[in-house]
Order: C-alpha cells, then sequence, then structure tokens
C-alpha cells in the first residue's frame, strides 16, 4: 500500500494509531513496540500524542493496558529489595490539596515493623508534591542511590526519596507528553504511570489512596472506584499485593497546604496531636499496609501515642541530610482573612484551596519552575464548625505581598458559612481490594 | 489554574484540546487562534496532532467547519478572476482509479463557453495526480504565475496548474501532519481541507465528484453523501455556488491507470472516440459544471464530437510548454495477463488495480518520490463482458521487470469472473444540491 511511508520493522505506527483509533485492539507486539520506539526517540512526538488521543478515546482493555505497564516497567530498572530483611510495603495517592499524609504515615508503618520504600515526586499544579515538602527542611537531600536506599531501609525501616531517571523512563517521557496534548485524562494511562513507577520500586505490596472530590484528579466515586480496580488488578498482575482505599477530596487534609505548613503540621501528628482527619486517615491507610505487608503485632495508633514513629521520622530525616531541629522555613508575609457572617460552615472547598495555595508560592506550574518552602495556607475552620462574623478563617502566607490579591480572589467563595450545622463527609468512602 | 504553562494570549491550546476532546464546541476565536499559530508555528505538532485526533473523534459542527475553513482560506492569498470575462468553473475530485476525467473535461467545459481554472496536486498512494499524468507530455510544465494563469483563462478559457505555496498554506501544513498521524479520515477535515483550497481558487461554481467504492477514500454511500453534504453546505457559506455527484469506484474508470496512458486515454475522448464510462462521466459532469455556471447554449457531447474541446486541449497544453505531438512515453517492459476461465466478467476491483499501477511505478508513496510516465496498468475488460480463457486481460507496464512480481500479486483476485453476465452498476449513483 502506498502513502503510509517506510520502515524496518513489520509494524508500522500508522497502522497502530489507526487500530486504536478505529476502536480495535492493540497487539502485545505493537504495545511494545511503540513504547520501546517512543523511548529511544524512534518514534515522533505528533505521532506518539495522536495514538494517546487515540487511547483517551477508546481506553484500552486489561490485557492490552497489563502489556502497556509491563514495557514501561520494561523500558527501566526494578529495585531489589531482598536484602531489606523485612516485608516492603508502600502507599500512594493520586493526590490531593493539604495531602501531608506521606509524611507522618512512612515512619508510623516502618515503627510497626515493615519497611517503606517511597520513591516520591514533584508537585505540579493545585497540589503538592512529597518532595517538594521535606525539601522545606534544612539539610534534607531528595537523591539516595540504590546502595544508599538499602542501606536506609535495612537500618531505619523507611525513605522517601526521589525516583532515578532509570526508573520507569517510557512514563517520564509519555508522562511529558501528555501533560502538553490534554492526554492526561485516561483512567488506563493513568493507572499505567502511577503503577509501572510503583512495580519498579521493587515493593511486595502497596496501598493506594485514590481521592474523590472537587480538589481530586477523579472528581466522582465512579470514576475513582474505577481508576482504583483498575491498578489492583494490575498489581495482581504482577505479583504485588494491592489494595485501595476510595477517600474524600471536597475537603482538604488538615489544616494546611504548602511545604513547610504541612512538615509543621506531620511532626505535630508524630507527637501524638495535629489535626483528627490526617490521624485517622494515616492510622487508616498504616493498618491496610500492614495487612498487605502482612505484618501484624503493633496498631500504629500506638506508636504515634508512644513517641516510636516520631523517632522513626528523626531517623529517616536525618538520614538524608536533614535537621529534624532546625527552625523550619516561614513566609515573609501573612495577610488574615475573616469569616463574613456568623454560621456553621457547611462546606471548605478543596480546590479552591490548592488554587489560592500555588497562587502563593507553594506549587509550580511547570516541572523546572521553583517552589517557596514557607508559602500557603491556613484554614482554621473545618466543615461543622461554628463560626463568627469577623472571626479569622483564613491565613494567607506569601514571600511577595502581590500574591495575595490573586490567592484572595481564588479563595473568594471556597468558605461556605451556612444557618445550621452539617455533619462533614465520611473520610473514608470505599476499599477495592 | 496550575499545570497549563502559560502564554501571551487569553487563549490556551490545552484548553482548545481538552475542549474537543471531551465533546464541546470550539469557538471561533479559538479556531482561528488554532490555525494561525499552527501555521506560524507558535503551536506544536504534538499538540495539533493531538487535537487533530479530538477532531477525529469529535467532529466539527457547521459553524465550527465554517470557521476552520475560513480561516484556512486566510492563512493564504484568493485568486481574483474578476478578469477573466466568463463565468468561471471547476471541478474536484475526491480520487479514484484510472480517474483522469479533468483531462478531457477541462477543455470541454472551456469549448462550451465557461472557463476552468483548476489547481490540481499530485497523487499519493493508489491513485493517480492531475499534475503527475499532464507531465507525461513532453515540455509540460504545471508551474504558472498569477499573471499567466489570468491570460490563459482569458484567452484560452481553460488550464490546469499547480497550486502555489501561497494557496491555503495552513492546509498544506496540517495535510502533512495529518498524513503522518492517521488522522486523515474524518469528514470534517477533508472537507475543510478540499473547500479551503477551491474557494481561494477564486472560482465562481464548483462541481464536486465524490467517489463511492473499494477503490474511494469512501467505501460506503453514506459516508459519501454526508462529504458531499458538508463540501457543498461550506461552497454556499463561502458564495461559491456548488453541486456534488456520487459516483461510482468499485470499478476503475476507463481501461487505464498510469500517467502517460491516462493521457493516450483523454486524447482518445477528445478526438470523439474512448471508453464509454470516461465520455459518460466527462459529459455528465461538463453538464453539471455548466448548469453551476450558468452557462447555455453548447452541449458538452457536441464539442467532443466536432473537435471543439480538442482544438482547447491542444490550446491548453501547448500554453504551458507541451508538445501535443510529440510521442508520449512508454515503459520499457509490458507483461501480459490472461484470463484463466470462460465466462462473464462480474468484477474488476479499483483497489487492486490501482495498487498494482502505484507498484508498477505509476505512483508514489511519500510527496518527494518520482513517478513513472510510462508505467501503468491496462485492463481489457470490463464488468460485463464475456471473456475466453486464454484471452489478455491486463497488461502490465513497467521500467523495471522486477515490478511486474509485486504488481502481478495485487492484481491477483481483481478480476472476478463468472457464469452469467451481471449488469455493472451505474456510474452515477446520487447528486447533492
Amino acid at each position: 500500500m502506498g502513502g503510509t511511508g517506510g520502515g524496518v520493522s513489520s509494524i508500522h505506527i500508522l497502522d497502530v494509531i489507526r487500530t486504536k483509533r478505529d476502536g480495535g485492539e492493540l497487539s502485545d507486539e505493537q504495545i511494545r513496540w511503540f513504547i520501546e520506539g517512543y523511548t529511544a526517540d524512534r518514534i515522533a512526538h505528533e505521532q506518539a500524542s495522536a495514538l494517546l488521543m487515540a487511547i483517551v478515546w477508546r481506553s484500552m482493555n486489561p490485557r492490552e493496558l497489563a502489556t502497556w505497564t509491563d514495557a514501561m516497567l520494561a523500558s527501566g530498572v526494578r529495585l531489589d529489595l531482598s536484602g531489606v530483611g523485612r516485608p516492603t510495603v508502600d502507599k500512594h495517592s493520586t493526590g490531593g490539596v493539604g495531602d501531608k499524609i506521606s509524611l507522618p504515615l512512612t515512619p508510623v508503618v516502618a515503627a510497626c515493623g515493615a519497611a517503606v520504600p517511597q520513591l516520591a515526586g514533584r508537585g505540579l499544579g493545585h497540589t503538592g508534591g512529597t518532595l517538594d515538602k521535606l525539601e522545606a527542611i534544612p539539610g534534607w537531600r531528595f537523591s539516595l542511590s540504590g546502595a544508599e536506599m538499602l542501606d536506609q531501609l535495612r537500618t531505619v525501616g523507611a525513605m522517601i526519596a526521589g525516583a532515578g531517571d532509570d526508573v520507569a523512563p517510557a512514563d517520564r517521557k509519555l508522562y511529558a507528553l501528555r501533560d502538553i496534548t490534554a492526554t492526561v485524562e485516561s483512567i488506563p494511562l493513568i493507572a499505567s504511570s502511577i503503577m509501572s513507577k510503583k512495580i519498579a520500586e521493587g515493593t511486595d505490596a502497596l496501598v493506594l489512596d485514590v481521592k474523590v472530590g472537587s480538589g481530586a484528579f477523579m472528581t466522582d466515586v465512579d470514576s475513582a472506584r474505577t481508576l482504583a480496580r483498575t491498578m489492583v488488578d494490575l498489581g495482581d498482575t504482577h505479583g504485588m499485593r494491592c489494595a485501595a482505599l476510595l477517600t474524600d477530596m471536597d475537603t482538604p487534609l488538615g489544616l494546611t497546604a504548602g511545604n513547610a505548613l504541612e512538615v509543621r503540621e506531620s511532626v505535630e501528628v508524630l507527637s501524638g496531636g495535629g489535626p483528627p482527619d490526617v490521624v485517622e486517615l494515616t492510622v487508616t491507610l498504616a493498618r491496610a499496609m500492614l495487612e498487605m505487608a502482612e505484618v501484624s503485632g503493633t496498631d500504629p495508633a500506638d506508636v504515634l501515642a508512644d513517641g516510636r514513629a516520631m523517632d522513626v521520622w528523626r531517623r529517616m530525616i536525618t538520614a538524608q541530610g536533614g535537621d529534624v531541629d532546625a527552625d523550619l522555613p516561614r513566609a515573609s508575609h501573612v495577610e488574615e482573612l475573616r469569616a463574613e457572617r456568623d454560621g456553621y460552615v457547611t462546606r471548605l472547598e478543596a480546590r479552591a484551596i490548592g488554587e489560592a495555595a500555588w497562587l502563593l508560592g507553594a506549587g509550580r506550574s511547570r516541572k523546572e519552575d521553583p517552589v517557596s518552602a514557607g508559602a500557603g495556607i491556613v484554614w482554621r475552620v473545618r466543615p461543622g464548625d461554628e463560626v463568627r462574623r469577623g472571626q479569622v478563617v483564613f491565613e494567607l502566607h506569601a514571600d511577595d505581598p502581590a500574591q495575595f490579591d490573586p490567592a484572595r480572589h481564588a479563595v473568594a467563595g471556597a468558605l461556605q458559612i451556612g444557618d445550621t450545622p452539617r455533619a462533614p463527609r465520611d473520610l473514608v468512602i470505599d476499599r477495592v481490594d
């Protein structure tokens, strides 16, 4: 046939795109050929993006998705954690506003006897990244070699580090393309991106925290459940024990969004205090992780209460160069916003809060942008609370006072005050095994 | 909002892609911004291809399509034919095997009193291009300046020339991208590509020959009718009188496919002879064009019979440097294929014939490939004809005998012989006004 150009392989990119465009199934060979070829720069970006949009349109069946994920995994290294000496388990959250749970959770689970090898990422847009938060701690470094990771997991039982360039490089390249071509929003593409990195981590088990609500990527429960089911099945296919919790993200977690602000809140939780919802989610996820890792005998609530989790936190941060006793950065300017009426908080809208934190400098819009360690937003009230007109409800923290105006604009309407108290939504909506 | 990058314009490419991806309508401003931006290299290929695939998926409504076409038109020049001195009308065919109709048709219509300013293209794949065919005539050149075009239309009444780079440059760029990203197959994208070029020609009226069948782009009548209706409506919107004929392309036209072979067949038609189907389609299209141009008084069949069309042909070819009396190139090798049984021809499959011609060297697979002037295929029988075992049914013409094997392979099965005669399909299937 004419008009399709040539190529050494018997597979042609135009046939691959057409097959998916027309609603057909890609063969395992086509999928592996595409992932390898795109990672090795043999397939043009515009051809890859056309295929990605066709996948957003037509989706992938479980067999295609398993092969796609496996091909991404095969593009890089897979860590070998067999020398760690205890069961390994990790958590992944699909991202939410004020979601600092990894910070207290990782030491809690390690204090209960499992090892947590968390490879984390940076934030983009209105949700913050775990590495950005930890970098608010003076001296802390995200980069660990494979040998350092193993050593820290053996001695401390916990690490939170950045994934090296050799972990699922296909995903890194595809994600960068999806980000600029509006092809992020596809359940199989999201699931394969997350799971290829988590499987590459080499962990025995994984608990997924799939966020649902206005501040989350998935705004409805059905989509979130489908994503959770898809990821759990992918884990099974690759021999990793998996469970997923669907948790609320209409309301932001805790009382803060911002890098140093969230570290401070996490340390409060590790000290046995902190906001009840952060404690609840930490304990619930920790129990699920220990169950998946088949480790029993110690309850997560106990290690928070008696200081054992804090002890692991201090060792984990110190092992990566962090000064746990140093003062955390603070933004140079703080502005307070007050309630406009008496009543009860009926809603605190997560997405608006996340955007305000981002506008204040806590987040980035491009991967290469810097973030402010001190910037962010504090909300002093949560749904269900009674408020009085004139009471301070928000603190805006920024390094540049010019950032207050857009943040105030973003946060306007985020707090709804009604005449009657309304019970807040349950934090844990569902579980998928 | 975070995560979407920045830009000077208030329109962002990610919003444009997302809108179409999610089934929404693009605003006129977004469409003009995209077409201008992509033509001016301000929008990345991978972003444009994601949008194109989203359009293949979600289509465009009539308002979006009219604006899209208008923006492509606005990317280049529009010829001013007001000085020609007679009504102007053109024909466009969506492309078929053995479709040499432009060659006799253009002089026929001019001989009847209208002027025909045809800007034609080159062939890609299994259908040949009008310019490639005319270039088989020694000395003939496709390139005319705007002033030369006007002059030739005034004095001869007919021209067939290549479109300059300044005619709908947005279409040229988008078409090249669609070609490598499997986003050609979209009715609004096809319609806007054709109509932006034809409207840019500046002609008063247009007749579309929309091919239906195995050798055509549109294989079913419903899709062809939708494409025809879409293009006729677009013409109306832009003040160009338009009609479309749906014509059969299950069977190739005439008895030849190949550049010089088709010129020779066209000259036979202009001499008052030639295959009946080529004569029928030429006369039918010519009548429709004269009707659209509102020119009456002379019947196309008469100017074929009395030599007036041949006279215009000679002047038209001569005006562009062609030697009308020169011998046309012939391929250096000819191989004959014979019927394997007695019976009646029940089918002659257009696509297989087109592929054979292409494999013999008459067509190209990339825009920059050369074509052979002499190569091609002759079929000596048509559906309905009686054949005898051993009778020559095909002639393969090639410059290189190595091309015979693949061509024989392509043509195997193209000719079906049955026991009882079957009436061939009607050539003209429908008309859309």
